[in-house]
């Protein structure tokens, strides 16, 4: 049974700390080997990478198979039946048509001092996407992260996808290709991360690596990072929904029951100002757990993590949702957009009965790698900003800069920089002499 | 001497590339240390900060002191002469005036489904400026780290800054006082950081930590990273001056100097078309360097890591400074606007002769905190986005729900996620039946 609270109950400060604090991933220290295997590549290039494939994913390869030639990709996608495809490039369609939207402007602009000011946006040259192998390798993702970075205007995009047993995902392949990706390599883990960044005989190394991974490739990225750009490190997914009586229990279920599915330390919320509701609630994903695929996973995230909150009222509940700070946050209320004025903290909402997360997800629109374990106090999901930097533009007119010289003459002399005082120094003497 | 190299010479690429691997920075592995600081201020909270600041930092603190109360603010404000603190009114004001320009806008529309689409920016509630002490402590980063958080409406803005032996640095505490921090904490190093991402009982845990540190901060911020956003982890400062012959050699040697006076790791580099130009510039280096006040330092940074590259014209000047990604680029050239079209990757760049970089570290408008150690291939300045997050929103209509839920069933089955496929399938049927 997952937790039932009352906000009204005089220990419900207590027991809400504790749901805010309790640790959901219990992550092995894995940093050492981690290090190991990044040097290794680093020192040895393809024949280190080769070496770990075949031991890590019995696959044994030469340096020339590292990469999915453009037959094998053919061969591969031409097994995708035709639905799964129409429904991957419709999904692609409407995240490009989102994501096009975030293209940052530059600008440019003159101050009163006579000094030209501005900013300009370049996108990253090159970007590696990582994508799991095996239960999690999720097409849905490829085109999350790919399509942002295309957007950016990124020219050399890779992906690195291990093929535990040379068993590759043909939906994955195929929606790299929608996506526009240049290069796919067969590699995964810490040692796919590494080639990656530092590059081996057969893999350029790339600028940014983003994608989502397991306990080493999250090592890895943390200990490039710096080297290379990386995305969030990602944890285990959750949701948090505020609804009142008004809503079909069973939607509400499914919708915490879609997020318990992904894996065992997912986390499942549900706040409601009404106790009857919440019962019916609970019952309808007692039901379901009898009978889901994925009953295991789900119900062990149901049990050890989900959660009831039974809330004074709507204010409330936006309130204790922005101390959770959640990935995904549904307001099933008749007001939605009244109420999502008051959130201040969440990685996405979905507004409205008719908004299921799962749908965000796949086809909404809005990336769905978003912030996790309630980093969403601090960072954005994905977007066609990881993939762009914006460089600072300053040109200082001779009136500009005996404006603002002395200014910074002064503050040079303060801090002790006098080469830095000198450089504006010389220029006054020229201009004022 | 630094390096002299000339793209027409056969070795040119060998010695370009040594250039660009070179490592500048020795950073002492202080990660063990670190963890355990960490570790001891998560555990024990006052007691372990008071400890290693009594240690470190040789001052006897209670808690109550560890933060600086508003009459000693008061006090040491009183301390700086009008002089400087005009000139930090000045740089505050044209730094706030370039900062309130990147604040990003809300979006919302509804697409050709029937869905509306969107998204929202909200600030950081609480954010912790690191601040070193001694010789580099400079009141110019509390205002390029400070203003920028409070034009991004961060409601809680901490800082925390060494006082060995009890000093403190008036102008800090001006600029801190003029930018509208909140809060000022004389503590430092790893410890530091701990309490500001995990708090103690003194002081409250934020959001986001940046602010440049010595490898003990830099090792405890890569530590606290996904418990609290960080900013780029700095490395020495670094400058690229692309100049033709039409140019006062003395204002070039000043501006490779004043990067090399930061730090004997810095680096400056000098790229023109003519060896005559490069020789004087070289002489007049020679020459600043008998008598500046940190000639020890740049003296070593300029004979270590300086370079005078000679190249055939500016296009190929443009294409070497992509490869270096420089945290400073000048343009000094007879038409930098049109050059800087050519540059791909760079931190800040600097247009024509009257354009000192020591402008853009003081007043110029831009940020001064900029990505070092080639990381401007991708990543960006400091800047008010560094301290606003990004949610996104979806709500679908019916009708939209209707158009594009199909595909979200058809990818949810394809990945094994029947949870989210039903979430979707529960509310087709209640609108179709």
């Amino acid at each position: 049974m997952p937790v039932f609270l009352d906000t009204t109950d005089p220990d419900f400060e207590l027991e809400f700390a504790r749901l805010l604090s309790a640790k959901r991933e219990d992550s092995p220290d894995v940093d050492d080997i981690v290090a190991g295997i990044i040097a290794d590549v680093r020192a040895r290039g393809d024949a280190a990478v080769l070496e770990m494939t075949a031991k890590f994913d019995r696959l044994e390869l030469e340096a020339a198979g590292l990469r999915f030639s453009a037959e094998e990709i053919d061969t591969y996608c031409a097994q995708v039946p035709a639905a799964e495809r129409a429904a991957l490039e419709i999904a692609a369609e409407r995240i490009r048509a989102y994501h096009v939207r975030q293209m940052p402007e530059d600008a440019q602009w003159t101050d009163p001092d006579g000094a030209t000011l501005g900013w300009r946006w370049t996108p990253v040259s090159a970007a590696g996407l990582y994508v799991p192998g095996g239960l999690a390798s999720y097409p849905s993702s490829v085109l999350m992260n790919a399509i942002p970075a295309k957007v950016a205007g990124v020219e050399r995009l890779c992906i690195a996808v291990p093929t535990p047993d040379g068993i590759a995902n043909p939906l994955v392949l195929l929606a790299a290709r929608i996506a526009g990706v240049d290069e796919i390599y067969r590699i995964g883990g810490a040692q796919a991360i590494a080639a990656l960044a530092y590059g081996t005989e057969s893999i350029a190394p790339v600028d940014k690596i983003t994608g989502p991974g397991n306990a080493f490739v999250a090592a890895a990225k943390r200990r490039v990072f710096g080297k290379v750009g990386i995305d969030m490190i990602a944890g285990p997914s959750e949701i948090l929904v505020i609804a009142d009586a008004d809503n079909d229990p069973e939607f509400i279920a499914l919708d915490l029951l879609s997020q318990a599915e992904h894996d065992e330390s997912a986390q499942s919320i549900l706040i409601t100002p009404d106790a009857g509701f919440a019962q019916k609630v609970a019952d309808e994903v007692a039901r379901q757990l009898e009978v889901l695929e994925r009953r295991g996973i789900a119900g062990a995230s149901w049990r050890d993590f989900g959660a009831v909150i039974i809330c004074r009222d709507l204010d409330e509940a936006a309130s204790l949702s922005n101390r959770v700070a959640p990935e995904h946050l549904e307001l099933c209320v008749a007001e939605p957009e009244a109420l999502s004025e008051q959130i201040r903290h969440a990685g996405a909402i979905f507004l409205g009965q008719w908004t299921p997360e799962a749908i965000g997800d796949y086809v909404g629109g809005p990336n769905h790698v978003l912030p996790t374990a309630r980093s969403a106090r601090f960072s954005s999901g994905l977007s066609v900003l990881d993939f762009v930097k914006r460089t600072t533009l300053a040109k200082m007119s001779p009136e500009a800069l005996r404006a603002i010289g002395p200014a910074a003459e002064t503050l040079a002399s303060s801090e002790s920089l006098q080469a830095h005082g000198l450089s504006v120094t010389a220029r006054l003497r020229k201009l004022n002499g």
